[in-house]
């Protein structure tokens, strides 16, 4: 008998079907035990009546892998309207004891980090597995839309010699999906020693204002892949999608510094940088201002972005960068690169940085580029803001950071 | 004027347009010049008549970046059938040297170590872009199959404190394609201290023989990308796609080693592994017999198969698993794994290892898994097998092996 799963009972009602999957909860009553079976299409509920299956199913530890024939019956009370009716049960794998995690539950109940330490068990949980649904939805959307954009997916080596970043320039148009090492030592519910970022690359701009257009897209796209492939987990996690604008707001950085000082009373002028107390505040500014959950900063301070950064035309000390700020905290950073080379050799030695260990990094500026920039986007930050997650450990399978390299 | 590109020039026959792109070539006359550029669209043909921009174009160096607007016309005998007539030029960036590859042939006719020394220019090469080209479209037809047959992306940390592989079973049916780093020494063209591997992995099957049919429909998957997404490439790489038979032909390595020692003269009896040249046997002995480019191998010996690989049902010796070859090369490792917390413990105490630095990759193990396997496929190898490539370096973007660590 070919396999069936539990989502599709209801196109069954009537037939013996075979289920597999692991036991998720079982409830014993004198005569009869109510077995709950997970399996990648949801929870099922199977009715035990027969004497010697109740005693077979008894003993059994949660987490017990089985395959289940029965008959599909009507059911309005059970999950999804039907139940299993008549089973004949086998088992396929037995645990070792009780998982530490208490997967019945609707919402678990643990700690996160003893859902970190356990966490091969933790996300076999529905729910759990749900925002990983969301993620992968997200990545789907991101690809999707920047193949529609003429865009080629590439493949860069995480292992460098030196210091890089952006690289690859040898299509107009290339996006990267990939692994992000951090060596900074961040230790916040926002950072991980390695992330996935979702990068791309553009050639040809008139200045960063293009590359904001490209990310206002590529954002859009992530949301319309979580919108159409993960509608299930969307549901079962209760999520507002948010509306991207035609026109994100933008605010120039001065501007949104003199914005923070009168909004707040805070003494701001003349920061490099913007506190996260400041982005939660522009975020909460424009949500009220333009019933918006993004907002653009563009020209930070040069002397906060990296070298490679293009100077703003006419104020040379503010940079043709931004950061797209998602609810309040940076999801995104971008910008536009320097294209000549002279002016990479001029910006390194100003930095007092030597150019020999960039020489691979700056050889394709020897031999003529067109201005050009790009942006990335934190994946696990993006997934973290739109599921509600307070820390962005929930939204990462296996996390890595200063204090944790398993499981 | 909004851009256009050279492969859009056939639809604008009589207009005036404006494209931008690199200088790739230029052929002075006495009083005419013709100036082709490259774009991601591919070559165009400008007509420069005109003194003064003659006199403009004459001293400019290849890979000079240009804005060029002029007016479409006929031409059977241009690229593309359309050249540009009575252009006017603009230099958007200038190089500040003669590129150290001669872009302008039709085939790059440096040698490998120096086109992978210039690889920021090399790759700006028509043909060599056509060779990534592949790549991506064979990596997006992978993944379109995989979601079209429930499988859900994931994310692993690449940063890990012990030997580790196959990894999250957490949802029944995983892929991820991302970086593989090799501690091992080797130093061949077929061998890369880093590649991109797709992985996937299955639960609830019935053993590997399970997992190679979902490894043949990942294979046509990415032959399908191939074919759809990357028609202009093949046609400039002149690229013949394989056919994969319904039924890819099944060995059992006993039964390799038997017929290549046959078919050989070569003493291989007691082998534990094919070298490269059993390997080549075997995929013209595959082409010769049934016609097939592909041929999977099963039944390695268990001496060569990770700790975690399942035993042969009665033939303990062997393993559950297998390769496929394409071509006459290793293009994917799979099969069955272990699923029993105690076999586990018992494979790693046959082999000496300690189980404790496998702490978290046993712990699913240690409360219920089904039985499942999964599939290894290098892209890089598929890629160069497919564009009948020499070396893998040929295509891999920028390689890493003992000896490169750059560009």
């Amino acid at each position: 008998m070919s396999r069936t799963y539990t989502d599709e009972l209801r196109r069954h009602v009537g037939e013996r079907v075979e289920l597999s999957g692991w036991l998720h909860q079982q409830r014993q009553h004198s005569r009869i035990s109510f077995v709950i079976l997970r399996d990648r299409g949801g929870l099922a509920q199977i009715v035990v009546e027969e004497p010697a299956v109740v005693r077979t199913v008894a003993p059994l530890l949660p987490e017990t892998v089985l395959a289940v024939e029965g008959v599909v019956a009507d059911a309005p009370q059970a999950p999804g309207g039907v139940e299993l009716h008549d089973p004949a049960i086998t088992v396929i794998a037995e645990p070792r004891e009780h998982p530490p995690i208490e997967l019945r539950r609707p919402q678990l109940k643990e700690q996160l980090p003893t859902i970190l330490d356990n966490a091969p068990v933790a996300l076999r949980h529905p729910r759990q597995r749900a925002i990983f649904e969301v993620s992968a939805a997200a990545l789907a959307g991101y690809r999707t839309t920047l193949d529609r954009l003429g865009f080629t997916e590439i493949q860069t080596p995480k292992i460098v010699g030196g210091a890089t970043e952006s690289g690859a320039n040898v299509f107009e148009r290339v996006y990267e999906t990939g692994p992000v090492f951090r060596a900074e030592p961040h230790d916040t519910p926002r950072h991980l020693a390695e992330y996935v970022s979702l990068d791309a690359e553009i050639g040809f701009i008139e200045d960063h204002r293009t590359v904001m257009g490209f990310c206002r897209e590529a954002v859009v796209g992530m949301l319309e892949g979580v919108a159409g492939r993960a509608g299930t987990a969307l549901a079962q996690l209760g999520i507002h999608l948010p509306m991207v604008p035609d026109e994100i707001p933008v605010l120039h950085f001065a501007d949104a510094l003199a914005l923070i000082e009168e909004g707040t009373g805070e003494a701001v002028t003349g920061e490099l940088d913007l506190a996260p107390s400041h982005e939660r505040w522009l975020g909460e500014w424009a949500l009220r201002t333009y019933g918006s959950e993004f907002v653009f900063v563009e020209g930070y301070p040069m002397d906060k972005r990296p070298f490679y950064t293009h100077p703003e035309e006419g104020r040379p000390e503010f940079s043709a960068s931004f950061d797209l700020l998602f609810r309040g905290l940076e999801l995104v950073t971008g910008g536009q690169r320097l294209h000549r080379h002279e002016d990479y050799l001029r910006a390194l030695a100003e930095r007092g940085m030597s150019a020999a260990p960039l020489e691979g990094y700056l050889q394709a500026f020897r031999y003529g580029m067109p201005p050009h920039g790009g942006f990335a986007i934190g994946l696990e930050r993006f997934v973290s803001r739109l599921t509600g997650a307070q820390n962005i450990r929930e939204a990462t399978l296996f996390p890595r950071d200063l204090k944790r390299l398993s499981p």
